[in-house]
């Protein structure tokens, strides 16, 4: 199975990857979240993992619209949880450092490493993995990369710290997209985008759809419409079976909805991977 | 009134104190949002500027939950476009820049400008303003910043080309902090916090005290609770009077919370700011 990820291998994508699909998967490398998508649709990759939410800097809005505005369905999802690693050429030595690349996200989630390291320059890289990449190929022993631990194996890196990450409580959600639906057999959760018109009440209407039939909601986020004033974009996720009472709810959903969109069905991921 | 921001002069923090509380505002700069919030608390600020959401990347669960653990209410908000500018020395020239350093956010909001001047390195700072006014002290011609153009008026930098950001329909939404509670006249939107068991319906049924009451949700965002998986957090904000229908609708909701806490009632933004 051909699985695309944004980034370079040894990214958390690739991780996730294995994660949730197993160690055979062939990892298609992207460089752009257009891409990767773009991967799918062609079937230049079977599957693709797309962050969606991460525990510090919530829903990844631009993601969700991809998605929304594309094909593809969801057919997975997993959690895991971002670890930073300090990762230098064999024989590298913290004390040693004066420069330290890595994607802009990842740096700035390691201020208190720089802070307490101040002889150490910060220095942008477009990619965690690839930071690491480029450092094996002809980086020197005072620079130093940051990125996964399996980006450290990957191209042969030290670890030189582990879990360098201001916040520890750091986990990223993402979902594994592919051209088809996935079977309802065993799917337990199904995640919706639809629109409401701006009103009192329209929300609570459209959640008693689930609530008589004791459909549980797992997710719910509201998020302002462009452009258009009067209606209100939801994402919602829910629990259940939608071959019973979950599939009625939806279809009397889309009754009062200016616009539904299924984005899939599929196995929730065991709860403790993300909250 | 001393208005405290997170980041130096001229951060787009700084630019929302402008917009929303009038140019005579003495701004406090803080190094971090702890710092932030610890003016605040302090009386070393009179009010704090906190970024609660982005149109691209969601909600900031990070200050929510600073702000759901810290004595502050809100008492105001302000929608800002953020348009990053690339700021040089006066009389420099993009094709003459080797370096453009800012905070590693602003540096990702503008991959596409680093994509088509590949011979330009982006480089980490601690701050969008504090790039430029260190590139003012004692930067070279080749080196530029990538900040707000109040930054730029506020160092003596000049703006070599503005709105560089990936994508425009960049919007951050400011909430304004303060010791004191606003006063309940003239505000017309409320900020909550809540828990509820994770069961069917119970979420249903609490947007059942405002939609019986014709009381509008403005925003809602669920979130899972770290460690105590059968509950769920609610930020939600809500459109009326607290001293009439909204205030029994509360008072309704707080008999079935597990928890609830009132972040603030203050006068909503106009929706153009934001939407």
């Amino acid at each position: 199975m051909r699985v695309g990820i944004q980034g370079e291998r040894g990214a958390f994508s690739h991780e996730a990857a294995l994660r949730a699909l197993g160690d055979a998967v062939e990892i298609v490398p992207c460089e752009s979240f257009e891409r990767l998508f773009e991967a799918a649709a062609s079937g230049r990759a079977d599957r693709v993992m797309v962050p969606i939410e991460n525990s510090l800097h919530g829903s990844i809005h631009e993601n969700y619209d991809r998605l929304s505005g594309s094909p593809l369905h969801i057919v997975g999802e997993v959690g895991l949880r971002v670890r930073q690693c300090l990762i230098g050429r064999p024989g590298a030595e913290i004390s040693g450092l004066t420069r330290v690349a890595s994607h802009p996200v990842a740096l700035a989630q390691c201020r208190l490493f720089f802070a307490e390291h101040s002889r150490i320059e910060a220095v942008v890289a477009y990619d965690t993995a690839g930071s690491v990449r480029d450092l094996m190929r002809d980086g020197p022993p005072t620079s130093a990369a940051i990125a996964s631990v399996l980006a450290a194996e990957l191209y042969g890196g030290q670890v030189l710290e582990a879990g360098i990450e201001d916040d520890p409580q750091n986990y990223t959600r993402f979902l594994i997209l592919a051209r088809a639906e996935g079977p309802l057999e065993g799917a337990t959760k199904t995640s919706l985008v639809f629109t409401l018109k701006h009103e009192p009440g329209t929300l609570h209407r459209a959640l008693g759809f689930f609530a008589v039939r004791g459909v549980d909601v797992a997710k719910i986020e509201s998020r302002p419409l462009r452009g258009r004033p009067f209606e209100y974009l939801f994402y919602v996720d829910v629990l259940g079976d939608r071959r019973g009472a979950l599939g009625d709810a939806l279809r009397e959903l889309e009754t009062v909805s200016a616009s539904l969109r299924i984005l899939g069905s599929y196995p929730a991921a065991a709860r403790p991977d993300y909250a």
